[in-house]
């Protein structure tokens, strides 16, 4: 078995244990917890494999991607068990994350095999030229280096040690090197195996990947501030990703961070969708409010509607809902504990009320759900009233008039998400909102609910900081790739000292390229 | 006329002018210097433009920037005479530099009509997929916003008011403010008129272009820090390029910087090369070094050989021309005084020899050629010998072996390029060394000299980390419009609310789109 162990000192034991999430207990052995020793010799191994794995062809690296995903299968049931246990999260739920998790390797695979991500152009020389020749010119995108990817607590699979940033990654050529979220050692331990496995046996280096564990913040800092490090990937809170940002870019040589922090995903019911199914619509909310304990990035967090027919309907339909509803597990007691005093200081502001809270739910971590109003002047005036709640609690923001609501979205911060309710007959002010809404999200729905993120080639799972740290990016979909490659230009090289899909006898392998600024695919 | 003065209170004259570069002396009446209010009045102005400019189509936007060239080129000698006498640059070159001016607009006005750089993509919905449908998912680029760029002294014509960062900002829909360079205020305002003139004939509202003057840094700070400015442009020195750096990342919403700052890009003169032709490489390299004064951005400021044979004849040549060399009249006052203190820092090193000095030139702002010789192991022993000296000065490192070159390699910080001088029996150790060029530098070049910029699809005109604050960018070339697009994506929107070119009446408009993950071209 490849293990860490063959890179790092054997860390001592300690007093870090996997946690159920449901009784805040400690399972099993104490972990091991990696230290500065540790970081130092994986980004060291890192480098190393860097030249060898960014030099493996694109059937190598998409076959190793599917790889890694059957190796993740075949862990069967016990990854399902280990991630219900430490996350608290469904069996339904976590069987779903795998299958997504998966089929995200197999994307990155395709992607990867098709060549597009290599943005290859060739401006041919022109030796006749006046007043001088032009050069060859050739480009193509190459990785960073070595990547720090840190797990997210709300999708130990899809977001942690095998998702989508070292999917990506990966795909790019990078080689990755996780800190797994310290609530779900086991599940990462799981898959990091699994990913070794499948480094073995497609005869990659040891150091295409590695993955780190520990409790506290010291690790992760560690890992930013090495100087091998290329490239940051993070899921989490906003004061988290803002640290790292702030080591990243207070190093000698600062590099990318990818930070997916905070949204409060705007919803905006519009006038004639609510007049006509307004009820409808406040119990489907409820149903995408309190998925997963609310504990999703893209969780409607903000509702916002005009005063006008059908908003009292779906107030109480919304309520209804949410009174029946049965509070989830939430991933860790310290998550619990935020959400709990989130809802507090809402449900204590002077200009909010609460339309409705949940069942608190059977366990001593779950997540009672919870539904507030305020005005628009009420929300103007306060800031911390657009902050995010983690966890299944919203604001309905009701706007006396057209005015109000554009003066609450102008004033709103950087989503990844905006999502209209609207019928046809709400189109012309939908038309006029829109232009604001794509200043404002990377992503603008009509008619869903934001809580499902394909993961496809069009999908933005970005978006305008702080709900992301560079609004340029999106952390799923294909397009991801983008985040680990830049430009290398090549002039006048010999055709055996260029990259081979760079050569001319390439020409014809399928790959799009820009000859002389002309899309060409042959 | 659609001045400035429309946007601003009239700013008082002052004690700025404009100064000749080869006198020092002040030349016509004070200009007016921007302050505070007129950046506040600009910024309003673009983000009031900005939803107009970037929904114009992409004929319209071709147009208006093929305009700004024809009113350039309309300005006639009036504007090189002007830009002569601020930069101290000879005719020919800035003739030159107003012909790359223009068809780089031209450029991007072919870039904006292929409308490639949208990217578009569509994922058809899968109404029937279970167990779930899959939305109808659609994604474009859309400009940040308002954009800050910050002319540069040693390009008045290709890298300030019209310049490569101006035009493709424009290119991208972004209203643009220049904050023109204090060296060459006459020759900014020439060109920033003839910007509005193509406003005002292609319609559009003046606040797509703001041109602010003055001296010191407030202005640049207080534009910097504007709320309304999405993204920075800027090309100059190491310290300027940090310092916007610094403001951008404390401003409460932080922005992307793209700033092109300091590269001393070496050139690896290869065994065999040397052997065949030290003494056409030493006199075809002082050409290089010497061009423009030396100011240039990649102009060659380290050579580095292996001890062997042509060494010496490299030398003697190089040192031949260079002390036949003429100092040219370099662009301002202050620029001189810092390669003056540059190159007596270097001529005082106890671990460097000066191998030649140019001549001094006629004019008392001249800048005297120089090169300079020191070991690998003195360059590897003190970091300042890495660090730029803008103007016609070169350092050699002389390398005992292959291992040594490669600490030297390994040592050195980001650049824009990176040479390679060789023959066919160079191509085993080039082989070896490109991986390594590749990690460190922007463009990669064999056997020509970093000093020619071509404007084209395959450039790179950027690299890691400090020769630039992104290396995941170019500001040369057609690329260089990415760094003023973000993705969105449009989930379930109707037809008639989705960007005209999403649509699917758009299909068979010509651009590329790829279509669940298939690239077409109808």
């Amino acid at each position: 078995m490849t293990d860490q162990a063959s890179l790092a000192p054997s860390p001592a034991r300690s007093d870090f244990y996997s946690i159920s999430a449901a009784t805040g207990e400690p399972v099993g052995e104490a972990f091991a917890i990696h230290g500065p020793g540790d970081v130092d010799a994986v980004c060291a191994a890192a480098e190393a494999a860097f030249d060898t794995y960014r030099s493996t062809d694109r059937e190598t690296r998409g076959q190793f991607l599917e790889r890694i995903g059957d190796e993740i299968i075949a862990i069967g049931d016990e990854l399902i068990d280990t991630a219900m246990r430490e996350s608290g999260l469904p069996r339904a739920r976590l069987e779903g994350e795998r299958g997504r998790t998966v089929s995200q390797l197999r994307l990155f695979a395709t992607v990867v095999r098709s060549g597009g991500w290599q943005g290859l152009r060739i401006d041919p020389a022109l030796p006749d030229r006046s007043p001088l020749p032009r050069p060859d010119l050739r480009m193509r995108m190459v990785p960073l280096g070595p990547v720090a990817v840190f797990g997210a607590s709300n999708f130990p699979l899809a977001f942690s040690t095998a998702g989508g940033d070292t999917a990506s990654a990966l795909a790019a050529g990078c080689p990755v090197v996780v800190k797994g979220h310290p609530a779900h050692p086991a599940t990462g331990a799981l898959v990091a195996d699994a990913i070794r496995r499948a480094i073995a046996a497609s005869g990659l280096p040891d150091g295409v990947f590695s993955h780190l564990v520990g409790p506290g913040n010291d690790l992760g800092s560690a890992l930013v501030k090495d100087a091998r490090i290329a490239a940051v990937g993070f899921t989490g809170s906003r004061a988290g990703g803002l640290a790292l940002l702030a080591l990243a870019q207070a190093r000698p040589v600062p590099i990318p961070v990818y930070a997916e922090m905070s949204s409060i995903n705007p919803v905006l019911l519009m006038p004639h969708a609510l007049a006509a199914r307004g009820a409808t619509l406040g119990t489907e909310f409820v149903g995408s409010l309190t998925m997963g304990a609310g504990q999703f990035c893209t969780n409607p967090g903000l509702l916002l509607a005009i005063e006008g027919d059908g908003l009292d309907d779906f107030i109480s339909a919304a309520g209804g809902a949410l009174t029946a509803n049965v509070g989830g597990t939430m991933l860790t007691p310290g998550i619990q504990a935020a959400y709990k005093k989130g809802i507090e200081t809402l449900a204590s502001h002077s200009d909010v009320e609460t339309i409705a809270r949940g069942q608190a739910g059977d366990g001593v971590t779950c997540g009672q759900a919870a539904l507030f109003v305020t005005t628009a002047s009420a929300f103007l005036a306060d800031e911390a009233l657009g902050h995010e709640v983690f966890g299944a609690s919203s604001l309905l923001v009701r706007c006396r008039d057209e005015a109000e609501l554009r003066d609450v979205l102008a004033k709103a911060e950087g989503q990844l998400t905006a999502t209209l309710h609207m019928d046809a007959e709400d189109e012309t002010l939908a038309a006029t909102l829109i232009p604001i809404l794509e200043r404002k999200a990377g992503r603008i729905l009509v008619n869903g609910w934001p809580t499902g993120v394909e993961v496809t080639h069009a999908m933005v799972h970005g978006g305008p900081y702080p709900a992301t740290s560079d609004g340029r990016t999106t952390s799923v979909g294909s397009m991801a790739i983008d985040r680990f490659l830049r430009p290398v230009s090549y002039q006048n090289l010999a055709q055996s000292l260029l990259p081979q899909e760079l050569q001319d006898a390439a020409a014809k392998d399928g790959v799009p390229r820009l000859i002389d600024g002309k899309l060409s695919i042959n």
